[in-house]
């Protein structure tokens, strides 16, 4: 992919945010784009491709945002990221216009021969509206459970979006719902209360703080909470409020 | 390595092609690099090194083909890249001139203190014949088996490359070979026929399909066909006609 | 962090020296950055960070020497680095000017927040008294056992300072400590002096030579010393003279 980039533009800046997301882990991924994006510079263009079922009836779509623009398989990869804009700011398109691909385009590679090029057509000006059909962006495919969900009595049903390479337990509940005293359970665990910080915890005691996504964290200090808890992206995270 | 070459030319755009071959696995390495070479803007220089057991009698050399220049140790690394190639077009180095090398060259790590050095001036314009002595490309080492056999039965016997990360075993049988009705058998295990995506399979399925590089690949929609198999590069792989 | 150093200097050369260090690992991170530093070109600004325990009581800091400049938390992360340079050749500087952060600073992720910015305002040439209070150099925290010790019968007590990728041990005990007869002592193994190069060696064999960073490496020739041993950073090394 990087080498079709610099063929088409040899000043592209390439950066990887990570190859490190499991196979056909969309969710995951979705995540990470959503945590990293907002990091680089606006009109970054963010070439992501997870799953390796491509050659299959999923679009290839770009869409551009106020912010950046995405390129990729229209199979939820962009959820968490759109999640929060207002749609008419939004421009999506079908990639449909084989112009800006490689002139032959391989049945399970669409990241090196469509994603990667169309990119690189990008960063060099192409205007989006070029590269196929637009569609509405309401059509784009979009994950479920995106939201944790609040209950009458005031607790909060989240999930664990990933575990990063601690092993420390990243939830989708952000740090303006953990008002008050309250309790976290996960995987049969309850932890009484938040942390300031790692640090403020014991060696090997297991803690909930707010992580670096102003999110809902659950890590052990100096330990690996996602191998101890034998818990990974998907389970729930319940938060309870103390009376 | 990266240090060394952007202190000698600073302009150079430096891309990581891979750090995930296993160590001494020439073969996976030399796969590698043909199937990603091509891809990389004409005159792109590669540096490559696999093999630890530097420092012993293999020669350090740079080979120019009509499209890119490769520099790194004469151990078959450029096998599947070369074996393509006329060889009246290649111009082979050893490289023996000191003056293109870090000052002090250390007895394990020649990929930074010769090859990286070597391929920032190559990057600067440097000629290849000022890097050493012109030597036969005939003269380079290949890895045998570079090509499947065609029996006269018309079956093949082909072999694993690699892995993918996925698992997806990736052979040496090409895209063309593979005409009218077959079977597929790779560690015990037959196949009937090719699958044209990974998605037209059952979730769980061993499948056969022609893969990115345009090559017979064995794949586990949604596993790990390596590990189910228990089977890596070099594994035999038979593909007979069904009349 | 990239994002973030793009975002301020988007012509900054961003280079990964390694995002392998185990968590928590400042001493095989700080042996690393050692080992790497000396070959990028002068004036190459380093941020680095190990420590997830960040947000506690650590310093953010930033170090500037005759070579280069490096910026991280004040955990010992720079020891090995700093052991041989002259004190009263440094600046280094408590990072207290929020000015060069990002406008939210969270209180897990100061490599995002922090480093990375300071990193790209520094390559951007602003001045390292800029970014907080000038402190002795003096007062950086230190590693503990730096150093090989020396006892009066010449032999010599090292430590691992990590394990490479192809499990070959990486010792702190220095090539010119070398000298005639000797055996090497690790993990309650014994081996009878060194090898010019890992090709002198037999397949399998134990051996120590001299590394590509001129210092004792211990390994096993096409295997896996770390695992053979089951050895990894800390472990003592002693090397005795044989008379």
């Amino acid at each position: 992919m990087k080498g079709v980039i610099l063929g088409i533009n040899p000043r592209a800046t390439v950066i990887d945010i990570t190859h490190e997301v499991p196979p056909q882990a969309v969710r995951h991924a979705a995540f990470i784009l959503a945590e990293a994006c907002p990091y680089f510079p606006p009109g970054t263009v963010h070439a992501a491709v997870v799953d390796p079922g491509m050659g299959s009836e999923r679009r290839a779509v770009a869409v551009q945002t106020p912010m950046a623009i995405f390129v990729g398989p229209d199979n939820g990869l962009f959820s968490y990221l759109l999640a929060n804009q207002q749609t008419n700011r939004l421009v999506a398109v079908h990639l449909t216009n084989p112009y800006y691909w490689r002139a032959e385009v391989s049945s399970t590679f669409h990241g090196r021969d469509i994603f990667a090029p169309v990119a690189a057509h990008l960063s060099l000006g192409v205007a989006i509206d070029e590269l196929g059909e637009l569609m509405p962006a309401s059509s784009l495919v979009m994950l479920p459970h995106l939201r944790p969900e609040v209950r009458p009595d005031g607790s909060i049903i989240g999930h664990v979006l990933r575990a990063d390479r601690f092993g420390n337990l990243i939830t989708d509940i952000a740090a303006e719902q953990l008002c008050g005293a309250l309790t976290i359970e996960v995987a049969g665990r309850r932890i009484a209360g938040l942390k300031p910080t790692y640090a403020a915890a014991e060696r090997g005691e297991l803690v909930a703080l707010i992580g670096s996504t102003d999110t809902l964290e659950i890590a052990v200090r100096e330990g690996n909470a996602a191998q101890e808890l034998r818990t990974r992206a998907g389970a729930e995270v319940i938060v309870r409020r103390v009376r």
